[in-house]
């Protein structure tokens, strides 16, 4: 049982931001949530911060004082968490423990990442820091070759297709278009997608999540106090974490995310729920196959069946279950360090009815997958409206 | 009030370590703690682990999914602490409010971090990322340029002279003898210190704590547990942390730390005693300055009379309130991301008289003082025998 709500988000335009610095991003999206729960800066009692790689990005590491004294939150405790690209789920998860201890009543979760300071092969460098240096990352292996091993697996095993995946960025696309904060607003076609220059086969450049700058930020606090801060607060029901190895060659399945599924077992439990109740899921498609193993290890689909799924149009917006409706990080973009956070942010906006073009019918239960690496790290939060 | 306990901690020997790669030193501390708590690694429900930068030192980032597989504790959720030289005591901390909210019996915090795989211009290039990048490490500062900015004040404010911080350095070489885990077990003269090579003026290299490796573990539990595991458990009384701005320019005052004298009054409150029940200290002493200031934040002496306390004994193992027992960062070493835990390892042994040669007289009440930068994180536990 958690006992935590959500009652104000905020989040940057992701995208190629050459005027902000990491904390003005971190800035405008800490104060967006904070105004959006009708409080200040002072009223925040600690603040847990994800990100992953401040250090190489932008050669500034103690990020979370940093953040939080520009934020006007001087004093607090404020840590940051890092789990590669789960890192601002793990700071959620972090915050949300702080409340239920009973040591803190206000706490903000946030995430930020400033990627294009580096080059492109200073970023794949750096995001290969998050694979198993000795066993990968120094053998010369780097994230799209990875999560290709991943798709040649899954095709082998269950004929999933190249048209499947680029099914993915093409749904993905079209819901970007209505997020005005994404990265990526424009439609592409299956064709586009199919003819995009190759980057590790089968992921052509389409399959890929681009490198992003942004922040996100939510306040939370205990749903007793929850409707002091607004009418419609989204309450939290599970927030469960787990781990596996790093190293690919350890694992004996390539197909599925151990991580994934013993997260999402113990958040269903947690929620006392099953994935039939899941109306809107934000999954980490870090790559298109990494979606398609996220909807089959969440439980929305058997397995072999996410690529079926998502061509057949189940995953759209007006699906049975909506997957990615804020364009995912395929079009809205992967700061890495803020992306857990920001699904949280699409969340929040969809369960109270506030997304726009991309609003999914009056939906009840949301569903976080936010993944590290190639699943080292699997954070799963699941909110409800209220 | 903090309901947790400590019933197992291991330490590494600290140094440099030439043979010994980030995740073994982290699971050669993670193994001691959990033997000492009598349990084994599948008994972990979550881990909290500090560390600075592997990024820059090790190229290596999503490390606790990492440490925590390679220590036999595949599946719990592990996350990455990090906030500078202060890393660890939030992890600690986080792992503290994990068990308060009920989600998790047995957790372990840890530290782990192994310096010595740059040159020491480059290490020195990595810590100054624990300041503000902008404001102070880009115009060209060092953390030794920053404390001695902090010892001319003090200097300046209070009299206080550069025998006084050659005392502490004198003080802590002398414990570290008695420290079998500690890098430097040897003794200097206040002679050799004071006419030691100069690093920024009044710090010359004795004023400085060296370059590390090393590991530190603890595993807690719920005081209504704790006796099943050990029969000396060691009890959390108090886990407070504050922030501060981090940039010395918008400070107004530079002769004591504001995130250590807020954490140092939450702390006391939380733990309801005054800083005379504290007989055993672990203070953060990256400098010697660092030492004195830190005795007069936390309450032990008067502003301006720390530098007069180390220079007659008050402060020796035999001492009204013993300082820095392990030979502090000075003489027991400094791997950044593992100080906070390993100054909480020395408190478990000190409180439970294990701590042999530098044992102080039946300690009741213990505090770990642990500083992030040049004091924009303050982290304090205080401890107390049972």
């Amino acid at each position: 049982m958690i006992n935590v709500s959500i009652v104000g988000a905020g989040q940057t335009k992701f995208g190629r931001h050459d005027n902000y610095d990491l904390r003005e991003l971190f800035v405008m999206a800490a104060h967006e949530a904070i105004e959006e729960a009708g409080i200040t800066p002072k009223d925040v009692e600690a603040a847990f911060i994800g990100n992953l790689s401040a250090d190489q990005f932008n050669r500034q590491t103690h990020i979370a004082p940093l953040m939080a004294d520009f934020a006007g939150m001087k004093g607090i405790p404020a840590t940051k968490c890092e789990a590669a690209c789960a890192s601002s789920a793990t700071a959620l998860r972090a915050a949300i423990l702080a409340i239920e201890s009973g040591q803190h009543d206000v706490v903000m979760a946030a995430g930020v990442e400033k990627m294009t300071d580096l080059t492109t092969p200073g970023v794949i460098e750096t995001l290969a820091m998050a694979a198993d240096q000795i066993f990968e990352a120094q053998p010369g292996i780097t994230f799209p070759g990875i999560f290709a091993i991943l798709a040649v697996a899954h095709m082998a095993k269950y004929g999933t297709t190249k048209e499947q995946l680029a099914a993915v960025a093409v749904k993905n696309h079209a819901n970007g278009v209505h997020n005005p904060l994404a990265q990526y607003q424009m439609e592409i076609t299956l064709e586009k997608a199919l003819s995009s220059r190759m980057v590790a086969w089968p992921l052509g450049l389409f399959d890929c999540s681009p490198i992003t700058d942004g922040a996100a930020a939510v306040v939370l606090t205990k749903n007793k106090k929850a409707r002091k801060f607004t009418d419609a607060p989204v309450k939290i029901l599970a927030s469960e974490q787990a781990n596996d190895t790093m190293n690919l060659c350890d694992r004996t399945d390539l197909t599925s995310l151990y991580a994934a599924r013993t997260a999402a077992y113990r958040a269903y439990k947690q929620a006392r729920i099953n994935p039939d109740y899941v109306d809107v899921a934000e999954v980490h498609d870090c790559f298109t196959i990494a979606e398609i193993i996220a909807t089959e290890d969440l439980g929305f689909f058997k397995p072999g069946k996410g690529g079926a799924a998502v061509e057949e149009g189940v995953t759209q917006i007006d699906g049975e279950v909506a997957i990615n409706t804020s364009g995912g990080l395929k079009a809205k973009g992967h700061p890495v360090g803020a992306t857990g956070v920001a699904q949280i942010v699409e969340l929040y906006h969809q369960l109270r009815n506030e997304a726009g073009k991309r609003q999914v019918k009056s939906p009840n239960v949301g569903l976080a997958h936010n993944v590290g690496g190639t699943g080292a790290t699997c954070v799963i939060h699941i909110c409800e409206r209220w």
